[in-house]
């Protein structure tokens, strides 16, 4: 896993990304540039009307290749029978959130490794309504392959940041107006959902294995913890993405009408 | 993945498991019997103190391997330097509930197919206090090595049982006291957390493609469902289990004491 996240985040030229659901949801983006399209004849992916009419909207070339000739090319990789290249800025440009909206919820990551996990975490957030993710520049794995395959696509839609300093991004968001939450595993925390979520949140979670760092940690208005009942103790770090997010929906819900 | 499930369903008489967190639950079980350990040398796995101490209670035999030869043997697995070779009942024997505890929660999966979301949900559902997970025998993912692996090792705290007839278990339970909600992607079903989840229940979720059988489906007191805020509109299983055991846990706070 390590390997092959340190080989994908070097700069690449194009990136690739296979499966109805990832494909479907590239061709949707604007932001994107097609590079190449790549369908078995008679695959599952032909026969999708949706995706066939994400695909007659495209004016590029569309290769059509023999089974034999399609399986060949992309042997081992789940495709259902599409593989696009595209290229284009995947990150958002970090800008002031001063002016955002009352509701607005940001999720910061402190040396996530995993690209597993981080594609969950952008898949879990997209469909929870978060409105971005920011990853600092180092020691964090980025939006590698895998990690785009593995949101199925989410990465198209929800606007992910890439900052120099966590620390530095947090003091700029207090400052903007956010209540900032780090997530940790202590038993001093407030129970996750004694904080209240409504307004400008931005809620920080640590590295697997590490946890966030002290400085960062120091740095937020509330300490936050989901108890664990069981006895391995480690819950993923995209389950705990998952229930910080419902219960931030469940608490804005009261007042605000479903978008 | 399809291939290596088949593969592994059918009655083996030993499992393997590797890696640190997996390894430690699995020597904490009483219910399973060690057959075979192997650690390398120098591994990560033999630097853990509290691994050192698990295993200096094993009375059989612990194979320290050089590194070369544990790795040759293991190529391609994370095993942190450790292998442990076991068998035993992994499934529990399924009981009557009648008499069971006021605040019961049990997770009932309609054909899962996919290893790692029945591993990913097998360890959020432990963390997140259920009480059981109950399987289909046929037409789903069962305890394969997989699942055992991506669950962390938490299949031997949580009891799996396995039903022959997933409707005629909900109208048991019924029959036991539960009221059996039905999780599923519908916009007239009830909000999630609108449903209450304090006592005896049982939480029926679906399969990634194919969602509920109808005949389960009718079968439920409730229908719950979690409303995406995205665009791509398809949460992973197990981050919906995670929503869902973490607000039960939420509900149930305010008049138990944690345990």
């Amino acid at each position: 896993m390590k390997k092959s996240y340190k080989k994908n985040t070097k700069r690449q030229d194009y990136y690739t990304i296979y499966g109805i659901n990832g494909c479907s949801q590239v061709l949707l983006a604007k932001h994107l540039q097609i590079m190449n399209i790549d369908i078995m004849k008679n695959g599952n992916a032909i026969r999708k009307s949706y995706l066939s009419n994400d695909l007659s909207r495209f004016k590029g070339r569309v290769n059509n290749l023999p089974k034999e000739q399609f399986l060949k090319k992309y042997t081992g990789l789940r495709t259902q029978g599409i593989v696009i290249q595209f290229k284009g800025e995947v990150y958002r440009k970090l800008k002031s959130f001063e002016k955002a909206d009352n509701n607005l919820f940001l999720l910061l990551l402190d040396n996530i490794e995993d690209p597993q996990n981080l594609g969950q975490i952008i898949r879990t957030a997209e469909c929870g309504g978060v409105d971005g993710i920011i990853i600092p520049e180092h020691n964090s794995v980025g939006l590698t392959q895998t990690v785009m395959q593995v949101s199925q696509g989410a990465f198209v839609h929800i606007p992910i940041y890439k900052c120099t300093n966590l620390r530095n991004q947090l003091t700029e968001l207090k400052r903007d107006g956010f209540w900032t939450v780090a997530l940790e595993n202590s038993i001093k925390a407030k129970k996750w959902f004694d904080i209240d979520l409504k307004g400008k949140i931005a809620v920080v979670l640590g590295s697997e294995g590490k946890g966030i760092r002290k400085l960062v940690l120091n740095t937020c208005d509330f300490h936050a913890t989901i108890p664990m009942k069981g006895k391995i103790n480690s819950l993923n770090v995209s389950a705990t993405v998952s229930a910080m997010v419902f219960e931030r929906l469940r608490q804005i819900s009261s007042y605000i009408a479903d978008r």
